[in-house]
């Protein structure tokens, strides 16, 4: 269980087949976001079509609705959602900060109001590994805590030590072992504080590691160096998840340093918002110009949606505020998201990933590819 | 093309196949709604598997948006949706009345302010034909005027009887040999003026018959009664859509009096609602009690929902406010209908409509069968 088989690698990038209780994913991987117990908008089945391999769960959201004894008597987040691959949920940290009221951090946890019904909450490691063990789910995270940016070096210090004896609580608590648990490596972006987090956090020798208190705001020229000192700290032959990380150019540039799980909102949130992704950047279907081509989004993609819609029926969708073109547009960039770490595997199986990354850039970025990006290409494509 | 092969009766109740140019349907049958070129939430692929068989547009929503030529662009609706099979449009009569404003009816047409931008639209009969023709569906509809409950019998004889001229001159300009167009017969509630409509529109003699003017307010007391005038009326070979009427004891006691095609709003919008239709009547998925039933909407039902989800999930994707809930709602309550003329279809096959009605009445009623049901069932008892 928890096995992770590197199979190629490009650099720092690896192609791995990684073995869960509830099935084997093969990385690199992205992760769509089942917030409340559902992927907004999208079936299982289709999940299935578009390439899922592993679904994200809210422990904030389903601790307050439906709670987590009503998930564990479905069997879990598998039984309750009738997704039956490998899921994931996160510690509820991170979430108690973006979206809990009136919060007070202490040694023993937090305490929040509910952003349900503003009744008092107290979340602690050992009551986060209690609802974890009741979702079920095959990965777990532990508790941290996750500043906001910008932070000051005294305060992310302070933090990343007490996520650490968080870390300690949620392990001496952890009872299923069909759940693997993530410790969380914080520290901004400072190196000194991410040399000290992984310091404190690889002698647990867990089956793998988050890399988090990115992607909160930093700007990029600030988040990939942290990505790239993380996974050089971080031991080969164990899967690295980099959270809340889902823009395209973000996956492409993290599976270059050596990231291997992703989630985000990005590609459903957008989708209801009315964006399609494409190889040349987004497609606002909320603008004029799709309203009267009867192409698909693209050409190349196999969702049901570009196989069966062209853009004018679902600029049209749009438009009307129907229910079929959210639940389109989300499906199309699952399978966008889905179809890039395929394109990325295949080439760093077959030794062109680099190539492959630098052409794929150069139509992406349409006002020509950052620094940051091809400073991050750089930097994974020597092995550490 | 648009034969109609009567292949078993019950009384009044008739099992029929009906040929239309994109394929066979089998009567009776209920229409969903795809107002505005979707029903809403659902997918080509889904309806299918609910068992749908033709498939309702609505010249009104679609004239305003996309405008009929982007749907002809993409060869008519089958091309514009996805959905391969047979198409309905109505006339966009009935809509101008319900939700165009400031609207003004003379001899010529009504000219109304779209409820989108306020722009003034003149719609004749000729403009509906043309707009129906871009639209391409199989069985189209008759530019008519329905008028509201109560009116007086002045004004909806003075109706009927330029809705007769109005149907004269969409036959003077409808082009389209593929396209059956059905005349609706209107006269409220009043034997005696549905009598005119009847006298005045079957020499026409069309592929079909809609019956119109009903489900527009009146108790089912009245509505019944005029429905099993209409059909006692309308020649045995032909078609009879009853116009706008979907709750499922309307369509047993429609059945009972020998009507063969229904539609309405009323599966997909009431399960946005919540509401999910059973044969105990409806499942309130906002109420508290199904938060903690594991078993699903309906053990019988073989929809995508009730196969794979709890109450309890259905319930808590309703309570967050979760797409994908009012998505799984309206798939069952679409089921559900469909299921319903399957059933009505085989016990009239089998010799037992009668009898199967009574039963399943017995079990929706919860309050005791309503005597206009009863009614119902026994008018269609005996054949004309």
């Amino acid at each position: 269980m928890f096995e992770f088989d590197i199979q190629a690698t490009a650099g720092r990038a690896r192609v791995a087949s990684f073995t869960t209780p509830r099935g084997q994913v093969t990385t690199p991987m992205f992760m769509p976001v089942g917030t409340q117990g559902t992927v907004k908008g999208i079936s299982p089945d289709e999940l299935h079509a578009v390439g899922s391999q592993m679904i994200l769960g809210n422990t904030y959201h389903l601790m307050l609705r439906p709670g987590e004894a009503m998930v564990a008597a479905h069997g879990g987040l598998p039984g309750f959602t009738a997704y039956p691959g490998p899921f994931l949920t996160d510690s509820g940290g991170f979430q108690v900060m973006s979206l809990g009221h009136m919060r007070r951090i202490t040694e023993d946890g937090v305490v929040f109001k509910s952003h349900l019904d503003g009744s008092l909450i107290n979340l602690t490691p050992e009551r986060s590994i209690q609802v974890q063990e009741g979702l079920g789910a095959d990965i777990i995270m532990a508790f941290d805590e996750c500043p906001p940016y910008p932070a000051t070096t005294e305060y992310v210090k302070a933090s990343l030590e007490r996520t650490v004896r968080w870390l300690e609580r949620c392990l001496n608590v952890k009872s299923r072992e069909d759940q693997a648990l993530f410790p969380i490596i914080q520290g901004g972006t400072d190196e000194t504080l991410r040399a000290l987090s992984l310091e404190l956090t690889l002698p647990v020798n867990p089956h793998g590691f988050a890399i988090g208190g990115l992607a909160v705001g930093e700007p990029k020229t600030e988040m990939f160096p942290a990505v790239a000192f993380s996974t050089a700290g971080l031991p080969e032959n164990k899967p690295r998840y980099l959270m809340g990380v889902g823009h395209p150019e973000d996956l492409v540039a993290g599976i270059a340093l050596g990231v291997d799980m992703f989630d985000c909102v990005y590609p459903t949130r957008t989708g209801r918002f009315g964006y399609a992704l494409t190889d040349q950047g987004r497609i606002n279907m909320n603008s004029s110009a799709p309203r009267t081509q009867l192409q698909p989004i693209d050409e190349s993609c196999d969702c049901y949606a570009c196989r069966h819609y062209t853009r004018a029926y679902l600029a049209h969708l749009v438009r009307a505020e129907e229910m079929l073109g959210p639940r389109m547009l989300s499906l199309h960039n699952l399978r966008y998201l889905h179809r890039l770490t395929e394109r990325a595997r295949d080439a760093i199986s077959n030794g062109t990933f680099h190539s492959w990354a630098r052409v794929w850039a150069d139509g992406y970025f349409k006002n020509g590819v950052p620094e940051w990006f091809s400073q991050a290409l750089q930097t994974g494509e020597t092995a550490v």
